[in-house]
């Protein structure tokens, strides 16, 4: 999920005003004796961001990263379950004894979707990933977790993250203390002498660079892509310099007309990519299935190889236990109905989001087509675009935004892990797509354009 | 859930065979480089039961501590979410667009039946709570996380646990590099001056004891329960000395014909109780519904106040984002069905444990009853029974019961935090009652009486 990503339901800020009315009293514990993740940055971004979305519900939001809903229908639910049930009698023999207590008892810790995710990610990506190597999570940032848990052995190992970097990623790192060291992005998507030079100055630092976080396909935040001469050229430093890539993918099928680029996975001969896949997008975000392919073999300390994925299991086991077999149920008769292609199930989203992302570039260029001050990105796929401006952009202009223009967008620097809430210096912000229509798009940047034009001029002042 | 819960569609062990029959070759990474949890007896300790039961289908299980499975029934999935839609359109007045985005959409990160939980928990429990003050979590293994990981603020945080431990606990505090200090349990569930020397020694020690972890009623794995006055004692201690209590109650409902004792949530005053609470054995364990009530209050740096639910739903927000919508709406349709009180919708299970824990332990006394070196215990609830013998029951005698006797039971020491996985000498068995009929009941117990008159035969020698 993106920021902003949460339903107005969500009211901590509202509560929390009418409590910091009360006059100074004995309180039963100090946010300094918990742990400090709780208030980083990384962990009150989206806290904020929902806050000023629910002070100004009016507001046209441009800012709000969920997919589109008006092609679901509450029916579905039962239908895929129905169908899920359906696909264990039929297609794998069970009893109806054993299809009720593979939906209502505890299961298998590492899913029981992993077949059909492994044919899914056959048809739709090309990756051949044997279904042992697949844990199924509650969403895909359970799997970030996983993942960056095990790799954060002590306090020698980082991650590296091209930055701008999704938040959820930051925000699972400080969960397991694990620095996150930024790596630039350029027009590549990453620049890969960059990366290098991170992982010298690591390593020269005393520190263990363990993995690198990449969403190579229209990332969020950038919108950017990775060509597939960038990919090859990322997995073979990965390969000489002995780190691992995470790959994370939830807007790959969202593309524009062009032909796809392989994703890493698919063009990883040497294991070196980790997999983070989610259904939230495609199938349904209230599910909250996503998984995790880690073919990467672990030697133990008994001489013993185990798939990464079986050591991924045993976190999962003492994190949340199982994926609710409720939810990867409604997921598996979804890929079920398709014939396990999302592809072919996403069509009608994919036109939305495509017109939805040719109208807000058009707009802008509508907008600031003879303003040399004003930039924006034209992403070949995905929910963002980024529009830079000659000016910085904090979070009381987008609170301004809200309340006397009526347009909400996200702040850039929410993206960029500096270690504090303020802006500095970063001179974008993230417009969505993703759940608006063709009349809120229009509103939103003729308001856009009022509060940019405003800024522009009090600059010029 | 408790230990060997896990369906034996859990293989790990079986590939694990095939694969370490391979010449030694380049692996990619290795478990010393990996979180030492992976390594941890606690986190391996599910997978090596998993591995004897799935070797030996055959044997009677009196180790699966899953719930009774025979009132499922499929039906009720699609039947409980419909009940809890109208409940959203005709009681809260949404709109069938609303219903819709609730069930699919990104939500509330505390949860969307927060509301149903505090009616639950006043009718069954008579727990007073603030609905803002519960995180609906993924199982009540997640609330423990998220308890844990706020609680585990830096390097002298420590927790205390009545030992023996349910192993989730354990599993979660290594999650987070939490030492758990064990105090001993007694007859009274809990030894006080035992927990107060504990404290004591930990702070002399310069460490600080954040909270201790109680499972006051029918506790996995001793079957034992706190009587009222070591509850109040307790609550004094706890304030005198200034930690929290996490009070952990997945079997409260699965009491005996004696009147039920108030949990130590009821009985809070000041509060210094966060309750942690599970659907898993009332509703279904496939929904993974669990949560936490965390009504303390937190002062942050800038000195507003908040509740420490909002805290826990900062950290909830990096590692599952929601906790499924769709599960939540199968827990709170089945709330809804049963006017939000679980006492009357499980008056069938209640029936068939406390039938289940009168033949095991008549079963034991008349197998036993003339023999003095072997004990048990008669639990007033919950789902298990403890057996003691003259003997050290380790991994290799559940081998040997599973290989030659036929039947499956779960060694005690897994419940003791000795950081090995040897049996350190603890010489007793926990014989679950939850998931059996009588004939199995029955069987099950001739072939442990084998098993054991023949160990004693042996120690005899």
């Amino acid at each position: 999920m993106s920021i902003a990503d949460v339903s107005s339901e969500d009211r901590p800020p509202l509560a929390l005003a009418s409590v910091t009315e009360l006059p100074r009293v004995h309180t039963d514990l100090d946010t300094e004796d918990l742990h400090p993740s709780i208030e980083d940055p990384a962990l009150n971004s989206m806290n904020f961001l929902n806050e000023v979305a629910n002070h100004y519900p009016d507001a046209v939001s441009l800012a709000a990263g969920r997919p589109f809903e008006e092609f679901w229908e509450t029916d579905e639910l039962s239908r895929y379950l129905a169908r899920f049930s359906q696909h264990l009698r039929e297609d794998r023999g069970y009893s109806e004894e054993r299809v009720r207590r593979t939906l209502f008892q505890y299961g298998r810790t590492k899913g029981i979707v992993h077949e059909l995710v492994a044919a899914n990610l056959e048809l739709d990506e090309g990756i051949v990933a044997d279904p042992e190597s697949i844990v199924v999570t509650v969403g895909c940032q359970e799997a970030m977790v996983l993942v960056l848990r095990a790799l954060r052995a002590g306090p020698r190992d980082v991650l590296l993250a091209v930055s701008p970097t999704y938040v959820g990623l930051t925000g699972a790192a400080r969960l397991v203390d694990m620095p996150v060291l930024p790596v630039a992005s350029g027009e590549a998507g990453i620049d890969l002498d960059d990366l290098l030079s991170r992982i010298q100055g690591a390593r020269a630092a005393g520190l263990r660079p363990r993995a690198c976080y990449v969403m190579p396909d229209f990332a969020n935040p950038s919108g950017v892509s990775m060509s597939e001469q960038t990919r090859r050229a990322l997995l073979s430093l990965a390969r000489e310099e002995d780190f691992l890539l995470l790959e994370d993918n939830p807007y790959g099928l969202f593309h524009g007309d062009a032909s796809r680029v392989p994703t890493l996975k698919a063009l990883d001969e040497c294991r070196r990519v980790v997999y983070l896949g989610s259904f939230a997008k495609t199938v349904l975000p209230g599910a909250r299935v996503g998984y995790v392919v880690a073919d990467q073999t672990v030697r133990g300390g008994d001489g013993t190889v185990r798939l990464l994925a079986d050591e991924l299991s045993k976190i999962k086991s003492m994190l949340t236990v199982n994926t609710p077999a409720l939810a990867q149920a409604v997921v598996g008769g979804k890929l079920l109905e398709h014939g396990c292609s999302l592809v072919r199930a996403t069509a009608r989203e994919r036109e939305v989001y495509a017109a939805n992302r040719t109208r807000v570039v058009e707009g802008l260029a509508a907008r600031f087509g003879d303003d040399s001050l004003v930039g924006w990105n034209v992403p070949m796929g995905g929910f963002f675009v980024v529009v830079t401006v000659p000016f910085t952009v904090d979070d009381a202009l987008l609170t301004r935004s809200a309340r006397d223009y009526g347009v909400l967008w996200t702040p850039m620097h929410h993206f960029y892990d500096t270690g504090t809430s303020n802006a500095d210096g970063i001179r974008s912000l993230r417009l969505s797509c993703s759940v608006v229509n063709a009349e809120q798009i229009d509103a939103g940047l003729d308001r856009l354009a009022l509060l940019i034009n405003d800024e522009l001029a009090r600059t010029r002042r």
